[in-house]
């Protein structure tokens, strides 16, 4: 059963009598029914009645109607409106748009707006390269979806995938200072998506692709890349493989083994999947066997196509065959990004001395981590509730900082490793261990430590991002 | 000459010395040599030299040039640096992103994302209209051009449009509270712009279109709105329309005159002109005559298609050919939305009795409006510098503000009408006389106004609004 969630969390006004005890039988009861309350504020008292906001945690939405119905048995409770955390926070949205400057009054607007604005156009014209320097070009990055692949929950479409781009935006700007703004199409066609992306590039410094399904995202990522003069950067590949990398990388190190000597079976050969064994074997790994529902993938296996054919020619050297069960003998480590329960603890026994496994499956693993612990000595898995979260968070906000930074126009194999390796460097010796291979995303350094090194990697001095801020930049178009 | 304009607006860092009346001399001779010092800031002082930023407005960047000269000509005066006020408000965009709210920690990144935002997404999955209620598709409107006539610079493209649109954005948000992002398309194709604008739409409640030419700008915004479910408005339409409308209610008032008698001349049959024409018609003129660049409007001339065709039909019912010059005489009102100098001060002497002359041309009007004064009892121009400006922003935030509260999924005359009469209705009785007939942009209540009229004129009541902000609204998804 899971723990009580502030992401279930719900907020109830009622009335209780002020004597006789009221309050304590209320928590007592909501604590008995397996509730957290989390906060009790008075927002009325007289003599008689108390008005009280209960905020308590749930376990998911029938257990918070079970909480609000115990609440409601307690004697002279008067239960009035029940409102949900979670929802609140998303009434008219997560973000919003603001004006760096006041507009005071016909000077700002002068200046701001027409006509003063027109000598800002007119500098751009001139030399397009300075929408870098003058526009919000210089610092944004267009969140984008199709809404086809949204979370786990699939393709649920551009209207329904808008809070989880909105999330994204507010993360970019909460950790890198980047000003994302969403964009959910209404199309789900390779071809229109690519023609949007593209005629909307002007205004913007990167673009992030999000939860766009597989196998359209390979096609539609290399397209745009080809085409477009910005980074394009598909989080579900990149992100998660980047993360993956550097907590592989802090496994190895608390095992005392090297990615080039290691055996790696994967469950999963999706976009995230793919991403990250293109990234491991880029990384120097040079042994990794993939099994995707219809078992390993090798080279005589039928319907190869795609990055599928490319998966099959460029991995499982030993030309293994069967089921991931098969596969997994001996294996150094595990990294699923499948289903739940592909993975046995019995497979985990046959896995090779120092095991790690990578459970990656969300909201539930390919394994319960409880059961992967007894055999594997490093497990992580991708849910807060456990130690070792494998979390996109930990990279995409660093890796736009520094493509921005570095004015770059591409993404490239070496700057996803030299992020991998940013973050795996954040946790010291001192701090390592098998519970702490990945650091938190509020860790004060992760994210400028994964952005200085995708920077570096794409050559961008740090002079380019300082120039903008002097006076000097300010040049007038005379 | 024009006056020193804050818009051409530099501040010059300098050294002086500290004794024998540098300071004076410095701002003598700026103001000698026509530049207005609105600005001394002391940097840094010591016995003998003053470190100052000298703020001055010039009338244009030769102007600035000079005014530096004439600084660094003042004995002792070392000249630093020079930097340019409109382009330092333009260094790294005008506009950003913001999340509503804080991202401290575990807690809220798990409402604000994974996995709390899945139950946000699920809701709206299953009721699609709940976007309007949970994500900014609530409040938001995307500003779309594709740069091909930009102010009145020309087909400049998209990265030189933004600062424009960018502008727009922040003006949105300061009059109207509304979350407005640019998009600024690489592509001038009238279906590839339409495929564009309705792949981004889900993300939306509005579309703005701005600075597109005609007449392509017609084709694009009938096809949108037949194709949207969201209101599709084009600035340079409809807004311009509108405070025209609103301005010549005023001017109407102060001759007394009434618009269904009157002979209305205009100059400029393009996306301004057009739409003009058309809502004059709706509101209720019976008599106008345009004439654009070959001459009078009428059934008989050559080469009539698309908007010109429909305003030979429906322009112009006494028949008249020839120039502009030949149908102004005997006119109520000249409407000109086209080129400097079109009209003169003879024209005007022959239309009627207490005339009213509304030269739009900018930053050159129609007529010099100081001559136009001579013979016309209103005028109004484009300009800041003179009474009575027609200014598209007295329009366009309300506008959008009143669609939204209403959810309306269209844009209607009647709405145009009633936005132009709430618009008219600011300036009170009391207020009106021939030089005040449009309000102040600042002015306190023009942008609530607006949107109270289009709001009710789209049949939105204020309960479908007051209910976003309440708990109830916040209901689970269980």
């Amino acid at each position: 059963m899971n723990a009580p969630s502030v992401s279930y969390s719900i907020t109830v006004r009622l009335e209780v009598p002020a004597v006789g005890g009221g309050v304590g039988q209320l928590t007592m009861a909501v604590e008995q029914a397996g509730g957290a309350i989390t906060a009790l504020d008075v927002t009325r008292s007289g003599h008689e009645r108390l008005s009280i906001d209960v905020t308590c945690a749930a376990r998911d939405t029938d257990h918070a109607d079970q909480l609000v119905g115990v609440m409601r048995s307690v004697p002279g409770v008067v239960i009035g409106k029940v409102s949900d955390r979670t929802f609140l926070m998303h009434l008219g949205g997560k973000i919003e748009m603001n004006a760096k400057h006041p507009i005071r009054n016909r000077d700002d607007l002068s200046m701001i707006y027409t006509p003063g604005v027109a000598r800002i156009c007119n500098a751009i014209a001139k030399n397009p390269e300075d929408a870098r320097r003058l526009t919000i070009k210089r610092n944004s990055v267009a969140v984008i979806t199709d809404g086809s692949a949204v979370l786990g929950l699939g393709n649920i479409g551009p209207k329904a995938a808008l809070p989880v781009m909105e999330g994204k935006a507010a993360l970019f700007k909460r950790f890198a200072e980047i000003d994302a703004w969403p964009l959910c199409l209404d199309t789900q066609d390779v071809d229109e998506i690519i023609n949007v992306v593209k005629a909307v590039a002007p205004g913007f410094a990167g673009i992030n692709l999000e939860d766009i399904s597989a196998p359209r995202c390979f096609e539609i990522e290399a397209r745009l890349r080809e085409q477009l003069d910005i980074p394009v950067f598909h989080d579900d590949q990149h992100g998660t493989a980047i993360v993956v990398l550097a907590a592989l990388y802090n496994a190895l190190r608390v095992v005392g083994k090297e990615l080039s000597k290691i055996r790696i079976v994967m469950s999963g050969a999706g976009a995230a999947g793919t991403a990250i064994i293109k990234l491991l074997l880029a990384a120097g790994a040079t042994d990794v066997v993939v099994a995707d529902i219809a078992g390993v993938v090798h080279r005589g296996r039928d319907g190869l196509a795609g990055e599928l054919a490319w998966l099959a020619d460029h991995t499982n050297r030993l030309g293994l065959t069967g089921t991931l069960s098969d596969a997994i003998d001996g294996a150094d480590v595990f990294i699923g990004v499948s289903a739940p329960g592909v993975l046995t603890g019995a497979d985990v026994q046959r896995m090779a001395d120092k095991a790690i496994v990578f459970a990656l499956a969300n909201p539930e693993p390919e394994i319960d981590p409880a059961v992967a612990m007894e055999y594997a000595e490093v497990v992580a898995t991708g849910r807060s509730d456990f130690p070792n979260q494998i979390n996109n968070v930990l990279a995409f906000p660093g890796v736009f900082r520094g493509l921005l930074d570095a004015r770059s126009t591409e993404v490239t194999t070496p700057m996803l490793i030299a992020a991998a390796r940013a973050l795996a460097g954040v946790v010291t010796d001192e701090e390592l261990n098998a519970a702490y291979i990945t650091p938190s995303v509020f860790h004060a350094d992760v994210h400028h430590a994964v952005a200085t090194a995708v920077r570096q990697a794409a050559g961008g001095g740090l002079d380019a991002v300082a120039a903008d801020g002097t006076l000097e930049a300010a040049t007038s178009d005379g």
